[in-house]
């Protein structure tokens, strides 16, 4: 068949795409005898994880850190990233003298599964048929991510971690390992997160999703094997997105009804204000480094979450008898996983007689705040850590 | 040329189309000796609006009142809706016997400036050339939307207006008359509304706009002299448009997380959620009876509105002096046109030493509420006109 729109495809799309096999990372990639069970009720067969890893193991092996991305995120959360050139994701939070401290700390985060980013998803070639993916790709859960992460750790000789720590659906992971692998995991730290996907979520990522497959060219989800891309769906998908990931009031303070490089209205429907371009340039960011495939499957992971579904609908089941210590955020100003969201994991905690503390933190930054400069959140971040390494006899972190 | 893709307009379209030209509902059209001086410094000719009214002017000509339709509604305000065969949009509030009884009082309600069921819009055709106007329609906004009214007033011989009430953009319109034409009216009753459009609402827009734009069958804005229909993409607008109408706890109430039509998810793309359906149904059922062209210029105008903007930034100013009587209300959950924007209102209208009462109503509906069914609102309306009718002198509703 004649590639007749081989012109479609930009030198970062061919970049972006190159990380899904060959990624600028560690990767794991294990035997056919290995294969994942999915909550699909299909096994997968040659997963591959890709994955970094920041700080030294202990001869303990007792002092690892496994950081779960959100939505968008990959496995580098404190390097520069490799496709977008920008600094990791967590670079607020995580390296040398931070508040999850690689001095002290060996940080492990991986691509998720159905991820772009080198971790077997929709973007990646079948091994036995080398082409694309695509929609053959089995839908994954929140839960296989998290056994795929199981994967990782068994790989890397860990029997227990000392944290799991993610924001968003990051901390959907967290509240999942600490539900399947409670004998794992020392402390948990879900930020900005819920143990179930609310309505509005749901219908917001359904927009997301209905925006990229309205685009002709994500050719019934084969775009890859045809060198198509759906930039337009997936542009408006992320700038949709984009709005519920800020609040308000943020978005007033950074740019109000400011006009864009000019003093007065077009009269016309260039981007006037600049939160239109602001937005506009997000969307169009986003296409150069996303694919648009792994953003179906893991916005339909997140929509799928419910942990208390596993048990019996009672939220507090799934941690009973967890020595595991929690430390639950919240931000004021999200409205997307609004402190109600924490509280419901609270009292679940509260309930199943779980060790938890709790913070709200008074932020006007929305959602976003996780990855974004919030002392708050280091002091906290820090404390609860530092707290918890004391507990689990984690030698101090030796003078420099 | 041939028209390869004249498959692509459904019958509804057809119907629709017809609207915009030829509605089924009395039309004003004003010669080119009356041209409208729009915003955008340019004169509109041959201008058409499209209206209904409903109960009788009485002989004093003094019970009239304009009601104003908001973002995709249209003059249909209180008869059967000629597209959709469904009830007008405002039955629950006017009609013999409702709060804005037609018994008593003369309502008029006319197709926005812009829109697309009969008054001069993008999908209207020109007179000059006989196609379509697209993009070659001037953009409009919410003031050259009330000069319109206030043309098609004078053409009924109404010199004042009893009362000009809306909710949403039509609240705009209610706050652009009592600026513009303070002498013209007796009362107003602008609910949930803004007067000026947030960051946040703005970014909304902007999101369905590109969603628009980004079909391939927007055609550049010219789709109708090619018969297409960005229908897909217009439907990923109005998806995401819907979301910001209900608030999360109705959403919550009205889905929840429950299932379609099934006991366990699909583990695919279908609508597994009913949340999902209920969207997919808005969009879809939305493009048949509404413009793409029109969404994209009725949105602009209602970005574009920031009535302190022409009174030196002062939204006080915009009222002072004015004899006008008001009535500001809000509902506790509207996140779109937050109780915070009606409050801006009522404090400019204090300081202007207008006379304002302001309620905002409990309600769990969101920004919907003010189309349906929340008695307090009926109550609080009925309330202000009986009052404002007694202040105007109007006679009583005769005995029945």
């Amino acid at each position: 068949m004649v590639d007749t729109k081989a012109e479609c495809l930009t030198p970062e799309d061919v970049k972006a795409r190159r990380e899904a096999d060959e990624p600028h990372s560690p990767v794991v990639r294990f035997g056919d005898d290995r294969p994942l069970r999915l909550d699909a009720g299909v096994d997968l067969r040659g997963l591959q994880i890709a994955y970094q890893t920041y700080g030294e193991l202990n001869a303990a092996r007792s002092n690892a850190i496994l950081v779960c991305h959100a939505l968008t995120g990959d496995q580098h959360a404190a390097n520069l990233n490799p496709v977008t050139g920008k600094p990791g994701w967590w670079e607020t939070l995580v390296g040398p003298g931070k508040p999850i401290d690689t001095e002290r700390f060996f940080v492990i985060c991986s691509n998720v599964l159905g991820g772009c980013m080198g971790t077997t998803g929709p973007a990646s070639l079948r091994p036995d048929t080398g082409r694309a993916y695509g929609l053959e790709m089995p839908l994954v859960t929140i839960r296989d991510m998290v056994n795929a992460q199981a994967m990782l750790v068994d790989h890397l000789g860990i029997e227990r971690l000392f944290c799991v720590a993610g924001g968003s659906m990051g901390g959907m992971q967290v509240l999942q390992w600490a539900a399947s692998y409670p004998e794992r995991m020392f402390a948990a730290l879900p930020i900005a997160t819920a143990a179930r996907h609310s309505a509005q979520n749901i219908a917001f990522h359904e927009v997301g999703r209905q925006a990229v497959m309205a685009d002709p060219e994500w050719h019934g989800g084969d775009y890859l094997n045809h060198k198509l891309t759906p930039h337009r769906g997936l542009a408006v998908a992320r700038m949709a997105a984009h709005i519920t990931y800020m609040s308000d009031q943020a978005l007033h303070r950074k740019f109000g009804r400011r006009l864009q490089n000019r003093a007065l209205p077009t009269f016309g429907f260039d981007a006037d204000f600049q939160v239109e371009s602001y937005l506009r340039h997000q969307g169009e960011s986003f296409v150069q480094r996303f694919d648009a495939n792994s953003y179906l499957y893991v916005t339909r992971a997140m929509d799928y979450f419910d942990l208390a579904e596993d048990y019996d609908g009672v939220l507090a089941n799934a941690f009973r008898g967890s020595k595991t210590r929690f430390c639950v955020v919240s931000f004021t100003t999200d409205w997307l996983f609004p402190t109600e969201d924490s509280r419901a994991i609270v009292h679940a905690l509260n309930a199943s007689g779980a060790s938890v503390s709790f913070a709200e933190i008074e932020s006007d930054k929305g959602h976003d705040a996780f990855l974004l400069e919030e002392p708050e959140l280091f002091a906290i971040t820090r404390g609860f850590l530092d707290s918890a390494a004391r507990a689990a006899g984690l030698p101090p972190l030796r003078a420099g």
